[in-house]
């Protein structure tokens, strides 16, 4: 998150208007039915696509102020558009539309002895506030997916990508007019403020949920202060442990996909956990792997025996999450002590177990706390669109409404309904 | 809430180590079996019945000093407990313990094209802070749905409850040790100081979920200074609207159930809302219903047109819960005119249409935002018990993991679990 603030603070009595303006548009937006949304949703993809020269020029301006800012190489990547990423925005866009509508299902539990029937109705959240920061494919991410769910969204990107967000978001207000629908089902927050960020996470009589996606400094700011019930995700600190019964094949290439096919992500590895039973048999082979592919190893004093080479690991160091071709390795007792091991220093993110051992699998899937267990399978898979959700506006890694990558379904929440002919809880 | 704090303070230190001894009993819980938690269940009722003697004569110090301290007649009512309460407690119990088993439960959504089997396996969420005030028998209750859902829990009731809740924790205790289980699995917090309670509530690494229940007070004071994620619930301001085409049989029916059967309670009646259309022939009749039973009645200008001995009621009046013999009424102008009054002044709690016409219903539940909309039934329906749920720790107004009344599952999350054969996200 940075300071840059390229337009004037606004006042919180201008946010306060904004907010009652996106609870209205979400009654509207409540009321629409599937083909309503699913057009407005492929019009949105029409608008970006004719309206890509004003996008990518206002982009362009973007990436001069920010090469003028100094902004680093890899911050200037994650604003860029061109007409590749952006046609690619529309093609999500259009699939997002194209996924089933979980609005409106209705489950009926049977007739209760009082003679009324349950059910409970899937309906959208309400009104969502998306902070995020440079990357301005969320501004329409965000959009299609709350939309798509029913759902009026409030969108507070950051101060880097505020010109391309607000091309961005025009053609998605221009898109919500030619459906009939208020611009305010999908408002870009027009102050980049922290004050003005600080005052919207106060309205929880308007907001329903707050997603920060972003690193963990502007997660924690958001949590820290929202009334609002906000989505987490820290960060992953994700471990592999190769048990006894290991296929040492499986763990090897567990290890070298978790570890470097994308260490920037939060789904990488940053953990090596070996059963010590097959620590002589395995560790110099995995290290090895590592090392050939430029990974920097950390273990305990068992794991420095067997690769001479690691450096050493603190307790602490077990704690973070690198983001980078480097990883820390320990040594373990068994089952027991690697769940210990995740215990104290997972975060509830993604676990991997290798084994050949059914039985073990299924403690470690039970116990081990986290969004996503895989048994001889790579971390690298837990996000929405390899778990098959379709598509994902985010990762929980707080156990509350939504654990792990979030679709649709995790932007509604299920209301009961009860069928009656005038029954009363008590006689009258 | 009161300022009494019958034992010294405790240092933030004994509090953290409070909440990691939680944390490390929910892994062990979390390793149990359905069989050993109902086991549990019933030894704590069984501890209850052994223990009457010791626990009743502590309540009996608790309302001695409830007395001394002026304490009014409802709240030492709230408070007592007698021979007769302690073995519904008891036999509530029993009855949690008798429930089906929420946990462990896998879901599998099949095969995925990386050839990797996704499954969603429900969990108990971890550890759970129950706030509550002057009843001590929701220690108990929330002791057997958090442990049943295999939680640990923390207890931080009220301070003129504080000897029962400590003489009912001990029976808990008891319990877990008899099943060789670690008393940390339910731990009442030994101090009712609010800075206490603050300290907890910072403590989002080791504590999952805070259910406060009592008055909108003490639930605004948790959900303004909470980093973990609060379950709300302020207030009840349910309104039941009589439609043009309602049975006027079955209004006058709901209307006197929905006020008069229990006034105290959040899912009791505030607001009647009645259709322009049929005012003339029907407002007269239910005022007269209400008035018979005592109730005060306010209402609009048209509502005093036809009924003059109705109070005034402004716009502000229309918010209030009541929680006692009195309503405010309306006249609108159809469905449209019911659902903007309830968009402007509802709570998200229980909203009932009296109507013969299926549309009309159907366009009511799906666009009232409550968390149980009734048709044709009374609002005293929105109950745990009442809807199918078995117990109820909590009703929750906020959209957000759970809407409405919360049984067992809503002390539950679902994580994924993948089972594959090496397969990797990217080639190796």
């Amino acid at each position: 998150m940075t300071d840059l603030d390229p337009i004037p603070r606004d006042s919180n009595a201008a946010l306060d208007a904004l907010a009652r303006d996106a609870r209205a548009a979400a009654r509207r937006l409540a009321a629409t039915d599937s083909a309503t949304r699913d057009a407005l949703l492929r019009a949105i993809a029409d608008r970006l696509d004719a309206e890509s020269d004003a996008i990518l020029a206002a982009n362009a301006d973007d990436l001069a102020a920010g090469r003028a800012a100094g902004l680093t190489a890899a911050m200037l990547d994650r604003l860029a558009l061109d007409p590749k990423r952006l046609a690619a925005i529309a093609a999500a866009t259009r699939e997002v539309a194209g996924l089933p509508d979980p609005v409106g299902r209705t489950e009926w539990l049977g007739r209760r002895p009082s003679g009324i029937e349950v059910g409970r109705m899937q309906v959208p959240l309400g009104v969502i506030l998306m902070i995020y920061e440079a990357r301005p494919n969320v501004t329409v991410d965000a959009a299609a997916l709350c939309l798509k769910s029913g759902n009026a969204v409030i969108l507070r990107g950051g101060s880097e990508a505020f010109r391309s967000n607000a091309a961005l978001a025009d053609a998605v207000g221009r898109a919500l007019e030619s459906l009939g629908l208020p611009r305010a089902c999908a408002q870009l927050v027009p102050t980049t403020s922290r004050a003005a960020m600080e005052h919207l996470l106060t309205l929880d009589g308007l907001i329903d949920l707050v997603i920060p996606r972003g690193g963990e400094g502007l997660i924690r700011f958001v949590a820290e202060r929202s009334r609002i019930p906000v989505i987490r995700h820290y960060k992953g600190v994700c471990h592999l442990y190769v048990d006894a019964d290991a296929d040492p094949d499986v763990a090897e290439r567990l290890l070298v996909d978790g570890k470097t096919s994308r260490p920037a992500v939060c789904n990488a590895l940053e953990t090596l956990l070996v059963d010590r039973a097959v620590a002589d048999a395995l560790l110099a082979r995995l290290c090895a792997a590592l090392a050939a592919r430029g990974v920097a190893i950390r273990g305990d004093a068992d794991t420095r025996r067997l690769w001479p080479a690691a450096g050493e690991a603190t307790e602490a160091d077990y704690d973070i999450e690198h983001l980078d071709l480097a990883i820390n390795v320990a040594i373990v007792d068994g089952l027991d002590g690697a769940l210990g091991h995740i215990a104290r220093h997972g975060s509830n993110h993604t676990e991997v177990i290798v084994t050949r051992d059914p039985a073990k699998a299924a403690r470690f899937q039970r116990e081990a706390d986290a969004s996503a267990v895989m048994w001889n399978a790579s971390s690298r898979f837990n996000d929405g669109g390899e778990l098959g959700l379709g598509a994902e506006i985010g990762i929980s890694t707080t156990k509350l409404h939504a654990y792990g990558p979030m679709g649709l379904d995790a932007l509604t929440t299920r209301k009961f309904v009860v069928r009656g002919e005038g029954q009363t809880r008590h006689p009258v």
